[in-house]
């Protein structure tokens, strides 16, 4: 079977952001008063190979610690795993 | 009425990713041969403050297009948009 699958990895929310920082400050300029917080991560999507959904969805736990995301500063979560129809 | 925004930024489908072809070729090293079609994209979290959820929505589309991507490569949509409860 084969999946599609969606994790997002985001900075764990006491760490500084600098990259939201830059987006917050481009706000105003554009005549956006009412935003703050802004925190940047990353979307991660794939397919991968696999006999069930529960196996698919342990090895994406592990990709997502050992591979997509640095565990001490980051946090990451499976949004979707969705088996693909083959036609 | 305060709003938790979330909205994915990704590299439209033909467009070669870099980043993507990084994780990629970092997975046999670690086991995974059954994984492909890597794509790495954007998530932005913010929150925002507007009268209702329609208007937020539509700035919110407005900044996705304007600030949080660039709309020639990237392709945006919105995740989220939930109510901030206050207590």
């Amino acid at each position: 079977m084969r999946f599609t699958v969606e994790v997002l990895v985001t900075l764990k929310p006491r760490l500084a952001d600098p990259q939201g920082k830059a987006v917050e400050s481009a706000l105003p300029a554009l005549g956006w008063t009412n935003v703050r917080g802004v925190r940047v991560g990353k979307h991660v999507r794939f397919e991968v190979e696999s006999d069930d959904e529960t196996s698919a969805r342990a090895q994406v736990d592990e990709m997502a610690a050992r591979l997509l995301s640095n565990p001490v500063i980051e946090d990451s979560r499976i949004l979707e795993v969705r088996e693909v129809q083959r036609t």
